[in-house]
């Protein structure tokens, strides 16, 4: 019917039925469309009996409108579309939306509802497919958009979402809004043969990762990593690489990951932002990748881009 | 006092400073300190005798001051910084901020705010030094934000500037907010020995550019090359690499530059997005940059970062 488009992903996004009413409605009758709930942001999965292997737990529209219906929950209208409209899924071509819930109290809780799950903890523990951790960071970017975007900026007024859950018209001033993602910057900075960890008061203990910072205003990606990492570390860097980037879903950032050089070795961090910095070794590195460090310091699983920019980064000096 | 930052930039930021209300107001009041000026968002400028080249209009706070209060305009408050701090100047270390006024009529002119230029206009003309541009493209991407965001998203109440005009607070549900960036990807696709150049229905008359389109919640910027690629042309590229980025504030986009490749050479346009697209040779291009095109088509300007990757293009194949 539509043809498939992205090989590196489950996703056909479709961006083209969002704004035909019509066709978001046919999809929704559709016997084989498929929605994934969040609940108070959380994701529904499926586990194996161990608890090793996690999924997606899909349900039909019936199946979800009767939930919904139990639940004393308004079942979402297909004209309106209080659903989000994800796109279609590669091979199959079925329609996939997200049904963003509130939280539901233990009371009210519903088989269809069980286990909800916290992202980043199910990404961080590697249970679930990339692409399913790919499909539920983008359902819940656009449920909190909706969540937390609910009025028009321009004017105070409460807007209204449409084409899919991808807009939002404002009724008064008729100002409409798209959902937002924020630019941010992450730096692997190397002296030649080592690099830089830092630790956030936010981390989980002894954990470290690579600095990162919002690009601001004004700013192009290179000039954001020499000042994030001169107010950060009070260094300068050079030779600014682009390497990767990677959607971030906590809550809406695209992350874009560069290589960075300094001859500056004396670090001054800025307290309010990093409570440690430290230069590490290749072999030190290695170890923290590996929980193998000594002193029980570790950088964040494959699911991180600062991960995957530290592989980049033994791999090219090994 | 400050240390010097970014020498590819007649800024230092200085966003540290921001939250010392103290430190900013000792700004405001210092002798050194200017201020450029945006009237109904278009920067203040002088040009020489022959218009040929431009500045910035540099304002004393005492002459802004003045100016202000025989328009009848209210004062900027150095404790609430109505005015947006920009930074320090490099060298210099004079503070440097933005005060953004609304449009002004002819009978209330006032001869520090002529004339008031469309920065775009100034762009494209190439009369402003690539330092200036810069900065007007910061000052007017703020100023954009305060006049467009200026109620919460949440509650829908009205917000106010704080942080030197880095964040707007709301008094209801004490949420805060910055200033929003769009991430854009921009793309050079070349069989080898062609690329494509696009024409959007807003362009001036017979301009030509390269195919572009926001980053999706979700997406990385490689698939978001990919996919607007075939949404807005029907082909597959591969080989995404990225090339340069570039602010662009209009009105808060960062570009994202990328080169691609295709060996599908059968371009189905989407009508929607796209009026024309074609496959032009090395030495169309050139004449199209030179603007020798026989045709009379045209690519944009050395202020577009489109300009720059077809620069990067055709260096790369010479």
């Amino acid at each position: 019917m539509y043809p498939t488009l992205r090989p590196t992903s489950q996703l056909d996004r479709q961006a083209a039925l969002r704004t035909d009413a019509d066709a978001l409605a046919a999809l929704w009758r559709a016997p084989d469309t498929r929605c994934l709930l969040l609940v108070g942001g959380k994701p529904v999965i499926v586990s194996d009996a161990a608890r090793t292997s996690s999924a997606i737990r899909w349900v039909s529209v019936p199946d979800a409108s009767g939930m919904l219906f139990d639940l004393g929950l308004t079942v979402p209208d297909p004209q309106h579309l209080a659903a989000l409209f994800l796109g279609l899924e590669d091979g199959t071509r079925s329609a996939q939306f997200a049904l963003a819930l509130p939280p539901v109290d233990a009371a009210h809780s519903h088989p269809l509802l069980t286990p909800a799950v916290d992202l980043r903890s199910l990404a961080t523990q590697g249970v679930l497919s990339p692409g399913d951790v790919s499909l539920l960071g983008l359902a819940k970017s656009l449920a909190d958009w909706h969540g937390s975007y609910g009025h028009c900026a321009k004017c105070g007024t409460a807007t209204a979402s449409t084409e899919g859950g991808w807009r939002r018209d404002c009724p008064s001033c008729q100002s409409a809004s798209y959902p937002r993602t924020d630019p941010c910057v992450i730096m692997l900075i190397s002296d030649g043969d080592r690099c830089i960890v830092t630790r956030e008061p936010r981390f989980p203990e002894n954990m470290y990762s690579l600095p990162a910072g919002y690009i601001e205003p004004g700013e192009d990606i290179e000039h954001a990593v020499i000042r994030e990492t001169h107010e950060e570390l009070g260094i300068r860097v050079h030779d600014v690489t682009y390497k990767r980037s990677q959607p971030w879903p906590f809550p809406h950032s695209l992350m874009i990951g560069c290589f960075a050089t300094t001859i500056e070795t004396t670090l001054k961090r800025d307290p309010a932002e990093i409570d440690d910095a430290r230069w590490v070794t290749r072999d030190e590195l290695l170890a923290m990748v590996n929980n193998q460090h000594p002193e029980g310091i570790w950088v964040p699983g494959l699911h991180a881009i600062a991960n995957s920019l530290i592989r980049d980064w033994l791999a090219a000096t090994s």
